[in-house]
């Protein structure tokens, strides 16, 4: 049994669909305070910061804590989730002909130190999207997609802003699963 | 609407879920003497023409038909889906550390000609596996994986086998669904 330090759907979901027992515990972070203070650091560094901060903020128990972060950047520029449908809109005219860079990265905390970090990265390459196609997809997804920085949900319509997608799904989804099994194999804690 | 020349519950779901309109109709098809006839060609070819037989196998519509096929090849030698729990076992075994190859293919037919065709690879390196793994993941994933050629659910226990995957999450599924949905595009079946 593990502490998933998030409340994330799609990362609990993972956890769950291939069997790693965990509870989630929503870690207590200034996540803004953070990144106020890795300004023009690279996206990887700055995901990997705040999975480690995340699985650091959960204390008081000897197991093992994961923690992780995913963000996106297009053309440089690092994207939220949309506040409300018109700024996805605006995001997704944004998104439109270029690849969208998807970082993910998880970290393990066992007794309040890192034993474990990792970072990785999709490529999702967006097609032109027309304003037409824009405003039928978000009728489809809206409000379900303002929950997610990339405007899209693969599990849904999302494969429909794609021509093409660099990267594992579990990347895409918000959390590099693979190497998370692995290291919770090294450590004991899934037999090999 | 276009028709599905395939009753795969993968398929349907991965359609299903990103809005293309569909109705499933398996195409009456000799598969094993198609192969006969085609030993020692490349896998993708193999998988290309399975599909292109698939849609062609449905006439008698004017709209798309979607025909799709996939296999898997490790150390040059095809998989098909194991007989039964010890051969699933086996097979298990002998992925054990290698590479598998997991070859999609797709081919969209009109009025009783291929119009559209692609194929796309995806290679999932499968870690070491030890006897006793193998068996608790046995204990959990089969008699569903008795269905699949690569011994696997990528949605459920399947991570579990693998340290890396390269090619998206549709090929793993057994449909290259971005070049696929690209096609009804072109094809003027979906918005662009």
């Amino acid at each position: 049994m593990i502490v998933l330090a998030s409340k994330s759907a799609s990362r609990r979901a993972m956890l769950e669909a291939v069997g790693v027992e965990f509870e989630a515990q929503a870690a207590d972070l200034d996540e803004r305070a953070l990144e106020a203070g890795m300004v023009g650091s690279p996206p990887d560094a700055i995901a990997l910061a705040l999975a480690e901060a995340k699985a650091l903020a959960i204390s008081g128990t000897t197991r093992l804590v994961l923690g992780s972060d995913s963000l996106v950047v297009v053309n440089g520029q690092r994207f939220d989730k949309p506040a409300d449908r018109a700024e996805a809109a605006r995001h997704l005219r944004l998104f439109s002909g270029k690849v969208m860079h998807l970082h993910s990265a998880a970290a393990i905390a066992r007794g309040g130190k890192i034993v474990w970090r990792q970072a990785a990265e999709a490529r999702l390459h967006v097609r032109t999207l027309s304003d037409p196609f824009i405003e039928t997809y978000l009728d489809a997804e809206w409000p379900e997609v303002g929950h997610c920085v990339g405007v899209f949900r693969i599990e849904a319509r999302g494969p429909q802003l794609f021509e093409q997608i660099e990267g594992d799904q579990f990347t895409v989804l918000g959390m590099p699963l693979l190497p998370v099994l692995g290291a919770l194999r090294e450590l004991g804690e899934l037999p090999k």
